[in-house]
């Protein structure tokens, strides 16, 4: 698997963006968790663990849209780092998924939340949605980028004391906006 | 006062984040300006002023729902750090209100972004919202977790000539989506 | 002209941060491509590029509310820094346009999104939204407000092998929310 191919993106008729090679990232590689799979960084070189910035892709597979958590797999990066202060930023390579974080306590929150962002951008093939023009990737394409402008492509989480500085009941969570699976890049970056 | 301690956030079934030690911290303290108390920072040991990272955590007590603004604490931060030249993040802790950047000139702007918001995510005792399922914590709450990831839970602002570059009109705020009083915390991080 | 002169913000009753000096910015200039003019970084001389953090200025005159794209003054930023790994950080100061990251294959995508974007925030005209107060500098004012408020001020993305780590289609946008033309800045920070 090649992590920075492109995935459920439309070929255009624009110049892409040339893929970036994988050797300048740290600990990439595949586990299955519940709904979503989470790419851990494994153990760094006991050199590396010293250096600024280090950059990591946690690639996400979505069975559907919805939220997927994946706070563990980020604590874990920064732990792992052995870095006790630095700031954290985690940045989404898509369009039609995006970032947020949310309360993890109740599995409703993150119900409710995707069922809000269904009702105020419903389907292209919605009676109300039939003003859309780019509806040739599927009806949930345009409502997928339209929910991805509203909510993050970026997130920045100050590390102290060796951990991301979540608060009681924080979790991150990637919100897929596709209804098909889709396989997700995320890249982190521990920096000072 | 434990700043760390959660604060308008429910007991869950999930493992919460431990709560991290204020030690990492500095400048933790509290005033009381208008209708929020912030913390501001105090002055610094003169070696730290010269060192990266520099958090903090600024503790904000609303009174309600709307926007709290607490850009002067931001720029005092900054300036006091010593800094040139650096990014300031700003990370709030909590999942029922969250941050923006908005006009500071005419109030009016804060009370209609304020009405937008109410009127886009009615409180779940409005007929329109009957879908909802997150309603043990008041009618406020899941609304409040919405308008949360409508908006943002981190900021970055580039430090120029020793002060945050924020455009002529820019002021910062803590948005509280909440109606009743919260003591809500916001992490800040000056790094290179 | 004085990249930090405000446009397009009104006179308040309120102190307004003092205009930041443009001395402590690299590479200000104006170039016209497009519907937008992007002021492009020039070379830096031979010592800069080996120093972090490099702060820019990017400016943008815009015709009108949509979509404005300047991935490529980003990138060229970049590379142009020298620097293999680090963290870009936008800042727009302005509180009327915004920053997203979308799709730049299908120039629709870019159409429908400002077009969702007018009919959940309509001009203060518009009967569903006679309750708006801020009304004195025009119809599209508070409403571009708004639309500010739903998108992003900041965004950073990981430099990752002397690049931007931009997905395959992604695309970096000014969002402009007034109709009639504006000069924008966006303040660029290349850190650690």
């Amino acid at each position: 698997m090649n992590p920075w191919e492109p995935c459920g993106q439309p070929p255009g008729d624009r110049t892409a963006n040339p893929p970036l090679p994988c050797t300048a990232l740290l600990g990439i590689g595949t586990s299955t968790r519940g709904v979503a799979g989470v790419a851990r960084p494994g153990g760094y070189p006991p050199g590396l663990a010293q250096e600024f910035p280090m950059q990591t892709t946690f690639t996400i597979r979505t069975r559907g849209a919805g939220l997927h958590e994946f706070t563990d797999e980020v604590i874990r990066f920064v732990r792992e780092s052995g870095r006790e202060q630095g700031l954290l930023t985690l940045f989404v390579q898509h369009t039609s998924c995006s970032l947020c974080i949310q309360e993890n306590a109740d599995p409703a929150v993150q119900r409710d939340l995707d069922e809000f962002f269904r009702r105020l951008v419903p389907s292209s093939d919605d009676p109300s949605m039939r003003w859309l023009t780019h509806t040739t990737e599927g009806p949930d394409d345009m409502p997928a980028h339209i929910k991805a402008a509203l909510t993050s492509v970026s997130l920045s989480i100050p590390v102290v004391s060796g951990r991301p500085a979540l608060g009681t009941w924080q979790g991150v969570y990637l919100f897929e906006h596709r209804a098909r699976p889709q396989q997700r890049r995320i890249v982190a970056h521990l920096g000072a």
